[in-house]
């Protein structure tokens, strides 16, 4: 693995992970006052299409940070809908 | 461009404008205490990290979706900070 093979690996565990603080958030406060449905509507479809991208370029990266990053933006518009 | 790279252009747009509504909110109402200020300094890091490994690609979609998301993701986390 080169040096521009490790950034790109760290990317995308970072804009993975980076939605396990807001995921926390929301299940503990059940406050979603200033989170924006559309966002978490457009990511959510945006998302499954990078799945199903990853998944026609059998590229496990991007079929795993997507799966993983598709359940926490389901999850937000879950709790964004519930509580609004 | 196939069937695939059609799926997966339209990813990249969606992953991008995905953030417009969250920052039109975020200006509308100075409002910020349900979104996740981690959620923003990792995922500004991760889209950072791509940016860089889009350059190194010379790969254009990558480059400019994540410029574009950077400008709106590190726009959310000033005004996290600004208005806590």
């Amino acid at each position: 693995m080169n040096y521009f093979e490790i950034i790109g690996f760290f990317a995308a565990i970072l804009t993975t992970v980076a939605f396990f603080p807001q995921v926390i958030k929301v299940y503990k406060t059940k406050e979603t006052k200033s989170i924006s449905l559309s966002m978490y509507i457009v990511f959510s479809i945006g998302v499954l299409f990078w799945l199903i991208y990853g998944l026609h370029l059998k590229s496990l990266p991007i079929v795993l940070a997507n799966a993983i990053t598709l359940i926490s933006s389901i999850y937000i518009l879950h709790m964004k809908i519930k509580h609004k």
